[in-house]
């Protein structure tokens, strides 16, 4: 699983990386937030939901916008904590249901899968707002 | 695995439901694909995937451009198909190395995984899609 999540993870950085900086936190399609603000719900979800399975402390850090290599020294950071944490999850933690954030109630096993998913969606949106600024998005498909 | 995916088939068939007929295989943003086109690609996955791996049978039928309600029923077919072939997916045969398709090789496992994932994000491109023809899409949590 964690294989599988940092495969994406290496995805979603690229598309961070190829979006145009001045269009990070304003550009948009439909009304939709931008992709800045999404990236930076990713970086809030990813290492702080993995933090609060292990330790209980359940801090989803800032989602203020910044600069774009600021984003990504956040999402590297965050993914040098998910490796560093990943094997303190217990086999059985997986099974147990818990309130993630104060909120989240579920079973650890499907909050993790809920913050994959919502990564792959909203880096989704992301292709798009590529695709309509003329930037071709990295293919889909590649995650090493 | 078989729950999740079901999970977000459901979800995936809203967002075909709430897609306005006279757009959906014409409207797109940025030069991509229109949502029935996707729409088409993921059924042409599913069950055949799962059949596939079943049978050995690696034919993914047609893609061709119909009618909303016929989408919809191939796609309640395909959800017919994959929950009747699953519990014929021996828990050994996850782990094997194959080539789906004739030109995809992964392990089983991964490979369903990837047809989810698949799933996933072009559904989220058909939110944006929606979004930008003023409708709103199905809230992404729901699964029932």
């Amino acid at each position: 699983m964690l294989k599988h999540w940092q495969g994406h993870r290496r995805l979603t950085r690229r598309v961070i990386e190829a979006f145009p900086e001045d269009e990070l936190f304003s550009f948009s399609v439909g009304s939709m937030r931008p992709f800045g603000v999404l990236a930076m719900e990713l970086i809030s979800m990813g290492a702080p939901m993995v933090r609060g399975i292990v330790t209980g402390d359940w801090d989803s850090g800032t989602r203020e916008p910044r600069p774009r290599q600021e984003v990504l020294r956040l999402w590297d950071e965050g993914t040098i904590e998910i490796n560093d944490l990943w094997p303190q999850i217990a086999p059985e933690r997986f099974e147990q249901t818990i309130t993630a954030f104060g909120q989240f109630e579920g079973i650890v096993h499907d909050l993790i899968l809920y913050v994959i998913d919502n990564e792959i969606h909203h880096r989704a949106q992301g292709y798009v707002y590529l695709r309509a600024l003329g930037t071709p998005p990295p293919p889909f498909y590649e995650r090493h």
